[in-house]
């Protein structure tokens, strides 16, 4: 950022009073932007033991499979968003009350959050949106693991599958960083287990 | 936003090829400026039968009470931030291992995301940060109901007292919006009870 986007004067890269980070000001007009992580939304779409994959048609990642999902907009919710992306990707209908949250990853290297929503297919009904090549259908064995575009999709179908051989499908919270030799490691923070046992205050 | 930030040039406000969806597009630098929900981290600290509470020294709702939170920053995950907002607004101590994700908050119409993560207190040592007037531990019938800043805080702090009795915390999302009265409804959307039961694709 080099400009304010108010009145084009040049940007300042400051601490600004009362804060601790840096951050681009505008000293005309007193503004401070700030830059955020982002949240990406999605299902993951189940139709019997199948689940819906779509296969990337843009980069990153073109060709791989993955799971809908894409940036949460304004004005909509995670669900909203997560069923929109369903549909504009797969061309999938899935709704709301067929729906329940699933898996959760943060990603600080990118500064994203990703929220996936286990989602109950309406029908076999489907087709590939501008940004999939092709959607199909796949049982666990037919899943191609080693085609997938993302971690985040990996780890969520291996719990989905794990999970169902137990019929249960716990809420699951995962970070996921580059070590220093670049390799992605996912760490588990928060399952939801229902169990909470604070400290005595005695 | 009148300007872009790379270049002063001023910017269009369309919708870019390929999307639906008004944007400010800078056309000298080919760049499309997105404005995403912002996420809002915290905590439910809990020692033994209290919970510890922030009176708010900034606007809005100052004077008020609330969880400590606070904007997810860039390179840190929700739990991170909301450790870290902890410490700054309560002075409180609270490790990663004793935390877990109890309550999510879509707010389309502010553009927000809340995550509040349940956590045990180390010690009853903590001190009002320079965004908090005071902070103090409250036992169920001690909290100041009527004084409560945000519905997000209420509806965490209401079910986290039912859950005690039942000694099960699940992870419950919830939508909270304005009604065309601007009465705000809140709609579980999503609660952490582990069923899933996809419809058969026969």
């Amino acid at each position: 950022m080099k400009f304010c986007q108010h009145c084009a004067s040049p940007v300042v890269h400051q601490i600004p009073p009362g804060d601790d980070k840096l951050r681009y000001c505008c000293l005309q007009c007193d503004v401070v932007f700030y830059d955020n992580p982002r949240n990406i939304v999605g299902t993951l779409p189940v139709l019997g033991e199948q689940v819906l994959l779509c296969r990337r048609a843009i980069e990153p990642r073109r060709g791989l499979w993955t799971l809908p999902a894409g940036f949460l907009e304004n004005g909509e919710t995670t669900l909203q968003g997560a069923i929109r992306e369903t549909q504009e990707e797969a061309g999938a209908t899935v709704q709301s009350g067929d729906c329940t949250l699933y898996s959760l990853f943060n990603l600080p290297d990118i500064n994203q959050v990703y929220f996936f929503f286990l989602a109950t297919l309406q029908s076999p009904q489907f087709h590939p949106g501008t940004e999939s090549l092709e959607v199909a259908l796949f049982s666990e064995t037919q899943i191609p693991w080693n085609e997938l575009a993302f971690s985040v999709v990996r780890v969520t179908l291996e719990h989905y599958f794990a999970d169902r051989r137990q019929a249960h499908f716990p809420v699951r919270m995962f970070d996921l960083r580059h070590s220093p030799e670049r390799q992605l490691q996912t760490t588990l923070i928060s399952s939801s287990t229902g169990t909470f046992t604070p400290r005595s205050s005695t």
